[in-house]
């Protein structure tokens, strides 16, 4: 299944303790912007803290790919484009480029696998029918794992 | 109350993420240093992870001093010295100093209050008799406030 | 002197990167959103990225008090209030209020103290005369200790 | 080339600032733990702060790939396993595993592929001949693309 949809605009600025002394971006502070994007494009698709909160459902990345292209620097304004990737039974892929618009620059792609677990028993859960439409699993719904 | 046991030592050598632009060590770092120096001092005093899981009791930092005195640099090993101070009811406080010892500067010295509070209703519980001997609250300890 | 401008105010959503296993906001979280709207604050001042890259002058921290005084949840949406303070020659206060405006929760209060320092040889500089305008250090304004 | 040297073992215990609300460790934090376990690794290879430094030359991450094979929690004792993989005439790879010895449970897998970079022109060294023994590059090594 590939979605459609429009990809999310995230803009994010760099802060100092997104740098390192090497004057750059550190390359962890990448996944603190993808994880922002992300967490505003499964809002997006109707993400409710609440349920999570109550049902111990919460999103988990399983796996993360991420290619740093070029250097961000301190002060620069970037944007995250998030989307919806492939969605199998249980797990569901996200998209991400960061990009620096003021001179185009491609700075960083990512690729994340997350899927839907219960905790504390870590139970993946399936993704609900009809995905991202409803985004968030039923409580109740079949586990797999 | 003022407590007379020895400060306990935690090395800490500075890698790139605890760096910035700047240079030096950002100052965020510094906390999570003294956030891992205070984690081991509690488990010397005898603090008990799975104690705090099954109770849901968990030591929270209700205010932070700290003072940057010099700066420390990437691939700096420090040495925080940690050591537990006044009590009251239900709260106790940490010191904190942090060392370069190749020249014996005083990079940070630092000051926190603590209590135990119970998650997620917020309930700060009374110290234990004795505190810090025994150093975690008993499951049922009276609340206040 | 007192400056009696307007606070800015920062909102913040709180993603899962800032909240720890006692399910709420972690304590060294809110120096990130502080730091963040400490920036946009110097930013509505003037505050040049280019000059600083250039000069090798940077605002620094020499001190920070921050009190925790309710929780803050995941998924909760914060305002961050925050204003320039006092000055002296070579250093300035910023303070700091962190609002849950859903219920009007204050969450934090913290004071910062700064000053802009040459790096990498961490000379404090004098702030320009009439700071905060303008706000940043000139290159080659007086040095003092 | 294959580098057929002992892993490194480094142990590393999980603080309240590497879990998150979801009550297990953050997916970020484990490139925490990676960033010093690598470092320690390079250190054991002859990594040199000061040249770094000195040099403007500094280890750079090109690509992260890390899967999340199990949760880690609160006060878990890890150890990261990290050995030197593939070299080409510009980047090498290392390869890490992250497991609890308590329960011989493998809690992550991760690969990553680093190149020596002088900044801030942001050229690629060439790696040193004999990598890597030396690993540093020369200053004024050959620099490519």
């Amino acid at each position: 299944m590939n979605l459609q949809r429009e990809p999310l605009l995230t803009p994010i600025r760099v802060m100092f303790f997104d740098t390192d002394a090497g004057g750059v971006v550190h390359n962890i502070a990448y996944l603190r912007f993808i994880e922002t994007a992300r967490t505003l494009l499964a809002m997006k698709y109707g993400l409710d803290w609440e349920c999570m909160k109550k049902t111990s459902i919460f999103p988990v990345v399983l796996r993360t790919e991420i290619e740093y292209k070029k250097s961000a620097l301190l002060g620069d304004l970037l944007e995250i484009e998030s989307s919806l990737g492939e969605a199998s039974a249980a797990r569901f892929h996200c998209h991400f480029k960061i990009y620096r618009p003021t001179d185009g620059a491609l700075i960083v792609t990512s690729e994340q696998v997350l899927a839907f677990v219960k905790m504390p028993e870590a139970k993946v859960q399936r993704l609900p029918k009809g995905f991202p439409d409803p985004f968030f699993p039923q409580v109740g719904s079949a586990i797999i794992d």
